[in-house]
């Protein structure tokens, strides 16, 4: 507030802008974070939220409470709609009505992330949620436990159901992680739950529209998923396309067979995980700066991460393409906006101690993916593991990364009591109203 | 499923349909539990969530987790809307269009509980939710965190932001309750998350149309708890009438002066704890048979709870009309619902041991009313308290009542942790969509 420090605003507190704020928080700046949700998510584990083991609360924090010891941290909630370059602000849109109010920025740090992308089908939405929010994963959630209950329900008054069949459309690590859990849970915890019907007769599908699914890992790691995936019982289907997605249905096609016929199966529930976009936000600010884009729409930036003839605005995580000085393209994964929003916190921080800027380089460390309770598969630097061995360095990970979630041994309490008593978890369906 | 068994169809998974199902489920009868919602919600909690210190699954059950070890007992998910009381069947309405199905009973206990009641003005309710549900506790959170970032974007970017004033309307258990934790929460958890504005300033008004808060306790202990609500700073107005509720004011006046000036009070937050009435299934079922129901609507049973005319229907909980042998009403409480349930079910035990069924008698054991984080009144027999043992008493009471949650270890520890480290727990927004 009106101090004579130079005002870093930062859009988006994902992992990217999370980490910006962070390398800032030490720093001689006032750091300004907007976002749209008054909390950080932990992406990797939402869909631990979807299929109802962990509680919203736990994969979640409150912003405020991320940075309430850093004084020179201030949080705002609110929608950024636009930006003045020429005059260095952007405009927020306010929840109530009130007229945008400009706000001032000395550097901008634009971390707005990505949502679902449908593939110029954007009505498929409503038929087949993805996986991007809590409120995405709690109406997955809701989706996935009202399904068995209406099979309970008919079963039990008219003798007989629709076939409980569960569609997941993406066979990378998202639709992966889905389909697994589902088969779990199906096969586990809900058995025991239900009277008339048979959970584990429960058919989980899982389409990929290439030719193996987790196709950014290595070979051998896509098989070895594949067979984890197969063993849980879940139909995996490479190189299959939706069509199209209605109420309670999904059709496909096989594709590299131009005579193969369409095939409607119903789906009790379908989830989307097939593709992603950049937030609009990118777009919006490449065209501004003439900066280019990519054909997702990612912006093309500079080696230090920031816009073309704007030194001070940086775009970083899932808004960026960028390709790493040994000819890689740097996925969009957590590490990679991780690792970008801290580096555009230091760059700042060189600016501010005159020192010049070092270009950005990503450190691929390697990544995991889990399949189901007990499953995953891991490429890792020197290493590929598999099977439970890769799914306990998935779980370590995982749990000591929830950085700054003052919940972090809550967490832990709670994965050690579902994982040894095969409990449920956190099975509340909610309605919205 | 298709056995000889009795068959008892209870309406409602609260407390009444909760104990009236433990109570059968060692019996030799088949038991179907029908409820609108897959969760028993701990409604005495309830305002924990409300308030962002409790997550929804720390309070709420699956029904289906309950009693999955119990074999004769069946869960369905689903609205009752009628009865048939010749051919002892009910109807429900399914979520998904399906025509209604009749079910079957021997035996039926109608436990639907209560819902929020606004004195003949249902458009308040979108201004002022009241708190019955996990979805109400939900929207509550939503709105109170919501106008604190309010204040902090409005301040921050005008220089100024509209009244933070939360009114609380109805000065019983759970207005006191909802008054004291809002105060707590903006003196102690909001006060070190905000920039811009100072959350201590916020006015927390309770308003009460009758001469004190509390009223169904004895006089010492409605003063000790006026004492403890302004200890904690919230304004108490007693005889004061809400005249309307529009969406950012509430409307007032001072009873017992027919001069008074009506008030207008802006509010950023209310919320309704002012009056509850029965499920409409109540009056329906009074009508179908022919029983009387008092003003409120609530069923006058039989000395067993039965419906007049009607041994195998009992009528339980927030339900019933029902005055004990020594003369006293007995309360819409928690502790009466219980106690109703189980002698529901111990009667139909009796009836299938050839028993006769002894009449129903509420044992009042006392009743505390928590205020903030470490304040309460109780009424016990033989003993007033007051202050932090009564709230030890209120806490241990409820810690310990958590019947047949897994999780009961879990909300312990979660407690402990928010208690002695000030934390605000669960304090995210979720959208409606």
């Amino acid at each position: 507030m009106g101090s004579n420090r130079p005002k870093v605003v930062i859009v988006g507190a994902g992992f990217a802008g999370l980490y910006a704020a962070r390398a800032l928080a030490k720093q001689a700046v006032d750091v300004l974070i907007i976002d749209r949700k008054n909390h950080h998510t932990f992406q990797p584990l939402l869909y631990q939220v979807a299929l109802a083991v962990l509680s919203p609360a736990e994969i979640a924090s409150p912003i405020r409470a991320i940075f309430k010891r850093n004084k020179n941290v201030t949080v705002m909630l609110g929608e950024v709609t636009d930006f003045d370059l020429a005059n260095k602000t952007v405009l927020i849109k306010d929840d109530d009505g009130h007229k945008d109010e400009p706000i001032h920025y000395d550097y901008l740090i634009l971390a707005a992330g990505a949502g679902n992308f449908y593939f110029g089908h954007p009505e498929w939405e409503q038929y087949a949620p993805g996986l991007k929010s809590i409120e995405d994963a709690l109406e997955i959630r809701r989706r996935v436990l009202n399904a068995f209950e209406r099979a309970e329900r008919h079963a039990a008054t008219q003798g007989s159901h629709e076939p409980l069949n569960f569609v997941v459309i993406g066979g990378g690590p998202t639709g992966v992680e889905l389909a697994g859990s589902i088969a779990d849970i199906a096969r586990i915890v809900m058995a025991e739950d239900f009277r008339a019907i048979d959970p584990s007769m429960a058919r989980i599908l899982l389409l990929e529209g290439g030719p193996r699914v987790l196709a950014s890992y290595p070979e051998d790691l896509s098989q070895a998923a594949l067979k984890q995936l197969e063993e849980l019982g879940v139909e995996v289907r490479t190189q299959t396309m939706v069509t199209d997605i209605g109420a309670m249905s999904v059709t496909m096609k096989h594709v590299g067979n131009e005579n193969a016929q369409l095939e409607i199966i119903p789906a009790a529930v379908a989830i989307w995980g097939a593709g992603v976009a950049p937030s609009p936000l990118g777009k919006k600010i490449a065209a501004l700066s003439g900066a280019q884009t990519d054909r997702a729409g990612r912006v093309v930036v500079e080696k230090d991460l920031t816009l073309p003839g704007h030194p001070e605005v940086f775009v970083t995580g899932d808004l960026v393409a960028f390709t790493n000085p040994d000819g890689k393209v740097v996925p969009g994964v957590a590490p990679a906006a991780i690792q970008m929003g801290g580096y555009a916190g230091r760059a700042i921080a060189a600016d501010l101690a005159q020192r010049t800027r070092t270009p950005f380089h990503y450190w691929d460390k390697g990544s995991l993916a889990t399949i189901g309770r007990s499953r995953a598969v891991g490429d890792l630097p020197g290493i590929h593991l598999t099977g439970f061995f890769a799914w306990l360095a998935w779980l370590l990970i995982h749990v000591m990364f929830l950085v700054g979630f003052s919940n972090r041994f809550m967490v832990m309490m709670e994965w050690a009591w579902a994982y040894f008593f095969y409990r449920g978890g956190a099975r509340l369906i909610t309605d919205k109203h």
